[in-house]
């Protein structure tokens, strides 16, 4: 039962990921196929890869990751695999699949430039049904890469997005807002840990023009409700949120919004 | 072939629910997952067991059914199995599963204890990933309640919506508007049993401070397009509906709308 | 592994799509069910057979596609099964499944009248979970379609959404806004052909009380970001994009809207 997850920007309202899949099935049958998300902002690559980033490590060993977030499909931008710890990633080479694949470990990429075992390509802006959900397809049917493409020697990645890191302070931006709300940092447990941060601990935060002191907590409800906090949630980035609440119309800011935090003595 | 439902309301756009598939995966790779919804409000206890309710009679037995509704993830509600008839349901005891077990037939509660077989819980707010599909998942494995936690005595029920009834007239709520405007309320055939209504019935309707005569039909058509109409639908409530339309805005009435209705003699 | 694929109105924030997800599982556990869409907007017939009909020549030999837009269910309209050239289809008959079934190749067919294998009718008004859904399901089950019914003469067609081809001008209409807003017109490959079109004519455009020069290009990238262009996308039909833009919101038109073209010489 080999698994085949999907990101696209495609939406859900047209059939575009549909005929992805059917290609796929086309190929292997019993694949069973997981959407990660296809509301992705059109043609937000940093979305995407935060998504898939976020996601690889919960699935089974074997599991092939395709991703379409390709603004520039019909270029000469590369069409890629890499092959990752546990994991295949298949998508275009802009960045897309590389947090991904530094998450899982990082082995080998390949271009895709054999189309033998590859359906007729129908289209120039199709990329996601034409070429990546059929080589996902191929990977997870046990073809291996190198009969699908010879090896690169790097890939693109995207701009790390550390925050910025002064004595017992940092600059934190906000790189995602989720459907509750929450307003979702680029600082990580680890960063926290370089601070000494403890489970008992408040920031002191300046954001969207304001200045606010926040606890840090485990759990929304160590708060009231509706009160703000700070917390790393699921996916192990530190977050802004309300308990019960949204703390993007609370904050009134969105992604990109950058906050100084500072920890309270 | 197993099959596990999930409803919850993380959305589409965030990859909570992939997550949550991953880890079902994980444990039991020739699962069928459906996806009941993932669009229930933030937080709306009530509309996601009307969902879950809704649903469960028209699954195979055996299916185990997830729901995570569960604003107060992280306190010290209880995460619980309900084993019904020919199915378990998976979540927290906040009375979301209660109206389904209640529909299937209850049978006995357990509370999640044991977390030998479940994977890590990596975080305090996110118990759909790392609990509730699991246990899931391990559910449809064939892994008896037993064996994950204790039988429990009593678990969370949602206060009972019934319309009240008063000789030939009842007050009903709307408890529920479903994507086509249609404005479910908590009326079932047994309550129009009681007044003895037929298919030919008209009924006296006071809604939004407005007085309407409504024809109580079998179908949409019945009624010309664009006519306000009273029926029971799919799900066995009765439901003000405009035929080809839109009842939520021809009413200009929405969830938790009071209803006085009367049978036209 | 047999593929059933679903198209509905239903939207995905009820639990509709997940019952008739349900009646198929209980007749075929190891059914894959792919989903094309579930917002074509309530009761468009000519949009959900459009993304049918783009849908089909993507999945495997063998599929079953369910169709289910049906604004007149209750009224006497026909269920039909249609047997296409490796496909079957199922639904209304009302025009939503002719297309693809012309696309694929139309063979026979059927009026759904024999209930023996199908499961109680519950309601008037829920086709999709007590007719088609278990239709499709026993039909990819290796029912044949003689068991369920008897042999039409005729059914129901869209009314061809042809060009209007004058000379080397024609009158395209805009069919359908995609996710991304771009304008999918009526004009094929086989129209373009017609005029003699090469991969670097121009056309002179009317539309929306303007006119344009707009490059007919293979790839949105051949021209500079934020640029119209006209492009024959991976559904066959051309349509006016915005390189990493929005057409819909840049022409300020929609469905429906006519554009007269005319090749530059």
């Amino acid at each position: 039962m080999p698994v085949i997850t999907l990101l696209t920007d495609y939406g859900i309202k047209d059939s575009y990921v549909a005929e992805v899949k059917g290609a796929i099935l086309k190929i292997l049958p019993e694949a069973t196929i997981v959407d990660i998300s296809h509301d992705v902002g059109n043609y937000s690559i940093d979305e995407g890869a935060f998504h898939i980033a976020r996601s690889v490590p919960y699935f089974p060993e074997g599991t092939v990751h395709v991703g379409v977030v390709d603004p520039t499909v019909g270029s000469d931008r590369k069409a890629i695999i890499i092959k990752a710890k546990g994991a295949y990633l298949v998508g275009p080479d802009n960045g897309l699949l590389a947090p991904a694949a530094e998450r899982l470990g990082f082995e080998k990429v390949y271009e895709i430039e054999n189309r033998d075992l590859l359906p007729e390509k129908v289209s120039d802006v199709f990329d996601g049904r034409d070429t990546f959900g059929p080589t996902g397809a191929l990977l997870a049917k046990g073809v291996p890469p190198e009969t699908l493409g010879s090896e690169l020697d790097e890939y693109v990645r995207l701009p790390a997005f550390e925050p910025k890191l002064e004595g017992d302070s940092f600059e934190a931006t906000v790189i995602h807002v989720d459907g509750f709300g929450n307003l979702v940092t680029n600082v990580t447990y680890d960063h926290l840990g370089m601070l000494g941060v403890g489970d008992a601990s408040r920031f002191r935060v300046e954001v969207g023009g304001r200045e606010y002191l926040l606890p840090y907590v485990r759990r929304f409800s160590a708060v009231p409700e509706g009160e703000l906090l700070l917390l790393v949630a699921g996916g192990g980035y530190m977050e802004f949120a309300v308990n019960q609440g949204n703390a993007e119309e609370r904050l009134g800011i969105g992604k990109g919004a950058k906050a100084l935090i500072k920890m309270e003595k």
